[in-house]
């Protein structure tokens, strides 16, 4: 593509840098830009760089907050001892939005990738063990997804957790509520027979 | 969604007034962005926040421009009496990209449109006709996309300039080159029919 504005051409560029959003896109929402009022432009550009520049993170869970103790770590009613393992905040908000969980979240910040140049020492890991070391932790609950990468990193941590008396489960895998079995894929299908539940146990989530 | 964190909060939602980007899509980028150096960021910030408050237009074409003439209107090389009626900039970098169109442009920045409250003086038409009043055009090619705003804005266009001695032209429309018969749209497949060409005429375009 060849523009007619060097400036132009760089906030394409830029924005054509963000994942999904190919030159055209780009373009398309560079021009809807110059069609709002400048302070929309300006807006979007301080938030994105405050956000960037003075993100935080909670000192306990490492999940993006403002003050040093996230509300959840900071809250007294919720559960220290049971911990979630979670990639980053969309998981946090997918479970909070659930309202089953009482408990507290470790945010590992990505997943264990070889490919992507992402190990163990990229991660909060070591933050975890040390928490589970000095006994903060009853149970561990590992919610990452269960692609290559996150069953890598589960194993690894679990096997760094040897050691600990500590209890570990992992969020249940299977048909989704109101799914039809003949649409399910094989994998989840099997595992969901082999990882059966008892009928009884299963009234109580609802 | 409720966020653990004002500034992400501020991001994500500046972020999704885009057109197109709804919140999940724009908590997923500004994410992407927290995880690459601060750079990433600042550079987009600047270059969208540079184009919204620098960006300038050719006086002649209204394009987007860095200089006060565009490199089309200032070439000498193009017929400077034949002009093509566009909405945007990407109308005009799709033409150019044919190769076919030796002549000028001119920008409306939009189309006739009572819904979205764009009216004549929106748009550069006044320019456009003060431009043939001074008989600076031979012939002008409409090239608006054939919507009821476009076609509105063609008409207006056209009454105004009924007055002056000009040929006025559009682009042909028809069936895209390669295109089955069987699949195209009956109204373009019509239109095709009445407006066909002499078969000689075909052959100059190859």
């Amino acid at each position: 593509m060849e523009f007619s504005s060097k400036l132009l051409e760089n906030a394409v560029y830029h924005m054509s840098q963000l994942p999904g959003i190919g030159k055209r896109t780009a373009l398309r929402l560079v021009l809807h830009l110059l069609h709002q009022p400048v302070e929309q432009t300006s807006d979007l550009s301080r938030s994105l760089l405050a956000l960037r520049e003075e993100i935080k993170f909670c000192s306990n869970c490492h999940n993006i907050s403002d003050v040093a103790l996230c509300q959840i770590c900071a809250n007294p009613k919720r559960e220290q001892d049971v911990v979630c393992v979670v990639e980053d905040i969309r998981d946090v908000m997918a479970i909070e939005n659930t309202g089953q969980y009482i408990g507290l979240y470790h945010v590992l910040g990505g997943k264990i990738s070889p490919m992507e140049g992402i190990g163990p020492q990229d991660l909060t890991i070591s933050s975890l063990i040390s928490k589970v070391g000095q006994n903060q932790i009853k149970e561990l609950i590992f919610a990452l997804s269960s692609t290559m990468e996150g069953d890598t990193t589960n194993f690894y941590i679990y096997k760094q957790l040897k050691p600990y008396d500590i209890k570990i489960s992992t969020i249940a895998r299977g048909i989704s509520v109101g799914d039809e079995l003949e649409y399910a894929d094989e994998v989840t299908l099997g595992r969901s027979i082999l990882n059966r539940i008892p009928f009884e146990g299963s009234l109580k989530a609802t």
